[in-house]
């Protein structure tokens, strides 16, 4: 049994109040499996890439036991790339250059060695290529959690509530789940987006944590403050990859667990932030983990015996 | 020994995308004694009113234990008024009136009855007159804390970096911690206030919580997500109210009781929010808060043994 990640493996090029990079390695399953390697294996990695894609990156995703029989390589294409520049509070950015390439005809055909799939994480993608992606899968995933961006709610509504419909789990952020809804209360909102199938609903709102609601329950994880934060791409993959990667492992799909898989994931996501790319993620120990991780407990941890 | 809470009590004109109301019981030390009163008596309050004041509100907070005695009626004299209008995140607001009148000439002349004062809450005035507070007390108070704004920072900032110097405790919101420490990174911003003097800081964040800053402990309390906020006016204040009420209360001034108190403090704003004015303030049970309390606690909770 495994844990199936489909999303892009790309090229970035970023521009923040801290620096500078023309064309580094980026894409949401890149994220998603680099932090949710620390936590599973295998992975069945899905993805579509061009000839300009650095084997090595493919090579080192394959050590952390990241299966790329999915990834198609197209020799005589070109990646997808995105270039960005972020404003002052690092929350909000401008899309400079998006070049599909390769992106634009994927149509991603799963292997029959990718069927086991237990969960299966849809990063950002047309609509219609994630509900390709559950109607391959011969036996429903145990949990099936997807993101989207407001793109896809402007371009393709019909589909993209369809493809929400399908799923479990369902990954935006907060101006995304306000579009999605037409409600500003993010409570409102999200009453409104769980009727519209998914049985969870974890909103990110960057800087200020991650809300998760299920039913009538509601979590509430923060992140953790930051000195600085240097480059926030990629960081929802990667909170949505450590999030995922706990789930896998636990193999326990409770709104009790999905409220650690948020901690993990938001710890995850810290460590993205601290450098540009996936660089952070690369060099990580389980001992940088759990440290991150009891930070966050002390974070939030208070006495309440102490009121009554 | 007793709670001194210092600060405006006033009448608001505010307009929010649920509605209007054109004259209603506002200021920093009526929202604070409403919310400090449920945990701590007696409080001794700190004001000034006009002849236009309701003589039924200041007996209602005498009931519940505020003493009046420092409280300057100006027979001839207009309440301090103001007015305002909440765009629709109720997170930003534009002044549209304020008129000082008797608050202009504020130049508060402590009671002898107020000398046994342990804990001490300064709301948002003139620095000048928070300063001349501390100095009236002759045995310095066991905790003082401190609100301020961005106007203060604009007008008189050396005075107000003088009154910080002289607290244990900053209150502000995340944009007031920005201004003052001209650093966007709220960490760098703590740690430069840190060095102001204050032993602790408080960063309200609204809807997305509060941070209480220690050396380099930091604690991150959520707010509630909440279906509707109806009014945010007083929420700062209530919080602090119920902050400082748990605080004297319990009258340990321990990091780890602090947190406590921000917990308890974010459930007093949660209520403040829910009606305009002050009058959700005045119907609330013990069973209300108790059950809110638990609202967070829930919130928050998260199984950490079963990460490792």
């Amino acid at each position: 049994m495994s844990l199936m990640i489909v999303g892009s493996m790309a090229f970035d090029a970023l521009e923040t109040p801290f620096g500078k990079v023309d064309r580094i390695i980026g894409g949401s399953a890149t994220y998603a499996a680099w932090a949710a390697s620390n936590f599973t294996s295998p992975i069945k990695q899905v993805s579509i890439v061009g000839g300009d894609f650095p084997q090595e990156e493919l090579d080192a995703l394959r050590k952390r036991g990241v299966d790329m029989a999915g990834v198609d390589i197209i020799k005589d294409g070109k990646s997808f790339f995105w270039s960005g520049k972020y404003h002052m509070d690092m929350n909000t950015r401008d899309t400079l250059v998006t070049e599909l390439n390769v992106l634009a005809d994927f149509n991603p055909n799963l292997p029959a060695s990718y069927q086991d799939c237990e969960f299966l994480m849809l990063g950002n993608l047309a609509p219609a290529v994630q509900i390709n992606v559950i109607k391959q899968i011969a036996i429903r995933p145990k949990l099936i959690i997807m993101d989207t961006m407001n793109f896809w709610m402007e371009a393709a509504l019909d589909e993209l509530k369809k493809a929400i419909s399908m799923v479990d789990v369902l990954m935006i952020n907060d101006s995304e789940a306000r579009q999605l809804s037409d409600e500003f209360s993010l409570v409102k909102a999200a009453n409104k987006i769980l009727k519209m199938g998914p049985k969870f609903l974890i909103i990110k709102k960057g800087e200020h944590g991650a809300l998760l609601f299920h039913g009538k329950q509601v979590f509430y994880a923060p992140a953790l403050p930051l000195e600085e934060v240097f480059d926030p791409t990629g960081a929802g993959d990667t909170f949505a990859g450590g999030f995922i990667g706990h789930i896998a492992k636990t193999k326990d799909i409770s709104f009790e667990n999905m409220k650690t898989g948020i901690i993990v994931g938001s710890a995850m996501a810290s460590f993205c932030v601290e450098k540009f790319g996936p660089n952070r993620l690369k060099e990580l120990t389980q001992d940088d983990i759990d440290a991150r991780i009891d930070e966050f407990v002390e974070l939030v941890n208070f006495d309440i015996s102490i009121i009554s």
